[in-house]
């Protein structure tokens, strides 16, 4: 699926790492809350609260999540987990586009 | 109104002017294609196919249409107008956040 339908979109976006990543949220019409976003080229490490799933619908990405000393590529259409309260280092060469989902 | 309801948003953002701006595609019930975006600090020019309305929905620019020699400010909730097959210059020293209506 290449688009979202029958969801609201937040007009204001979330700009994060000076707009390295730059996500819009997607509430749902069961009410689940979703950020669709991209991150540019660059390498970052964020946290999380709640636990997430990055997935990924263009481009591609590396990721070290917290703990880790491997890195791992992940590609459109390929998906990974994030833990509550964890971290993970994302690098990226190229735009990389994803869906994250909460929870 | 600070979203969008009962949309289609499609996945993978338009990143423009190496990610100074991003925006996702909504497509509304009607048909209507908008696009909701950011450009972050920089002083862009875009070009324009379709006659293109500029809403703001959150921080503040400044825009020279083509042929004026004035720049003038926009903030959340304003709008301004540019006309097919032309361009604008738009200056930003902080995020803005802009829905574009075609058409």
């Amino acid at each position: 699926m290449s688009q979202f339908d029958h969801v609201s979109v937040v007009k204001q976006a979330n700009v994060y790492f000076d707009g390295k990543c730059v996500s819009h949220t997607l509430l749902l019409a069961d009410g689940t809350r979703k950020t669709l976003g991209v991150i540019l080229p660059s390498t970052l490490t964020f946290t999380t609260q709640a636990p997430e799933v990055m997935e990924g619908v263009g481009g591609v990405c590396r990721v070290r999540l917290q703990g880790e000393s491997q890195w791992q590529a992940y590609g459109a259409g390929e998906s990974f987990a994030v833990p509550a309260d964890s971290s993970f280092e994302i690098a990226c060469d190229e735009a990389y586009h994803y869906v994250c989902h909460f929870g």
